[in-house]
């Protein structure tokens, strides 16, 4: 699961279908029923619906309309499988955050020190906004909520921090600040990914005036926040640039 | 624009009408055509209410028809004010903004140090979120545009810090790096003061309970900022506290 290569995740995350590996999908299927099924189907069209919108609109900025009609689905239907717009929108950051967070402990899993597990969560956090381009945009919309402190990414980013100073392997004088540095400087390497370095962003000619440039991009931010977390530049750079581990394409998938 | 008032910038956002205040306008409007007053406290309200709604709900968030009826207008004068949605809003950005901006640009002009001038500025933005969360909270929607690096606080901040590179103030490796490590945990900062930090805040129990204390946080962020710009620590904290030169608030309301 922790292979070691140089190719960027990109496979996986930039295939159009959500499929479920072959092998296990059809024993499934034949044993449920055709209403369960059915069921399942619009749920999962309600939640990608949802997410799309709420990535570009934000939670309160979408109507539950809105969410039925880009889901091809009645109006009524929602409310068989969601209470309210809050509720559609807590299981949306759980499945899209949670899980993702589960997938990065999971690929960090074997790695022993603190400051390389910073590194591959951050560069794979990048690479994921880089390939799903509406994730990343729903990530920093909620990244900023009461929220982020106590749950998914934000709450391992915190943990990881604190493993890392319990460790004596980063030298944070004021934790509280440092995880606020680190989590929005990642937030903002997404969006300045998705706005600046992505290849067609819209605003991609700005990079250029400035004289700035995008390569090796989720490198120099992981390179970065392992300063801030207190490592040495020589250092920071040398573990932000290492073979990064490669996801394993069913487990991640969700 | 710029009278001169006594009143803290609290009151504006946290009054729940927009009064224009009682005192200071009859000088002014006496002069004035009854037609030409009333377009402007029309335009007035029309840019009260459309900050509010989109601090919330973000500019894509926000139809035209409930930002007349949070200002109390008919939906046609609208038309008279603005072109679009997107006009209002780039209108918005620009008080809001570039005016607060260039507030900051007189308060550090008397300071030749870059590195204060940079913790100044990251403070007053700390500070003026706190007293004007409406103000905050747009501020976190726009600062991730794609705009944010070529206009208004961004750009300025993108010059602070070419600035002190210049002056061989800031040691940064990587300066579009340290540009979104900078930006972003400002934003990230001004989120927590708004969720964790702020007195009544919603979510200020979770700080609590981690352990962490929003004691001095605006000077414990630029304290961090200017580390992340190659300050060694005990320089960067004493910068940080440094007195800070009042606002004119006269020239800082808009």
């Amino acid at each position: 699961m922790t292979k070691t290569t140089n190719r960027p995740t990109t496979k996986r995350s930039s295939r159009a279908a959500p499929a479920v590996p072959a092998p296990a999908a059809p024993v499934i299927e034949e044993r449920e029923p055709r209403g369960a099924r059915r069921k399942r189907e619009t749920r999962a069209r309600l939640l990608d619906a949802a997410l799309r919108l709420m990535a570009e609109k934000g939670m309160e900025g979408v109507a539950i309309n809105e969410i039925t009609e880009a889901a091809d689905v009645g109006f009524g239907s929602f409310y068989n499988h969601f209470e309210s717009k809050e509720a559609i929108y807590a299981t949306l950051v759980d499945n899209v955050f949670e899980e993702f967070a589960n997938m990065l402990d999971r690929l960090a899993g074997g790695i022993t020190d603190p400051a390389e597990v910073v590194a591959v969560s951050v560069r794979h956090t990048v690479l994921r906004a880089r390939h799903d381009p509406v994730w990343g945009r729903f990530l920093i919309r909620e990244g900023f909520s009461a929220r982020a402190m106590s749950r998914g990414l934000g709450q391992r980013l915190l943990r990881d921090i604190g493993n890392g100073i319990a460790a004596k392997r980063f030298v944070v004088a004021d934790p509280f600040i440092g995880f606020l540095a680190v989590g929005g400087t990642v937030l903002s390497a997404i969006a300045a990914e998705l706005n600046f370095v992505a290849p067609g962003a819209s605003a991609a000619g700005v990079l250029k005036e400035l004289g700035f440039s995008g390569e090796h991009f989720p490198e120099r931010t992981a390179a970065m926040l392992l300063q801030t977390l207190g490592l040495k530049r020589a250092e920071a750079e040398k573990i932000a640039a290492r073979p990064l581990p490669v996801v394993d394409e069913a487990v991640e998938e969700n």
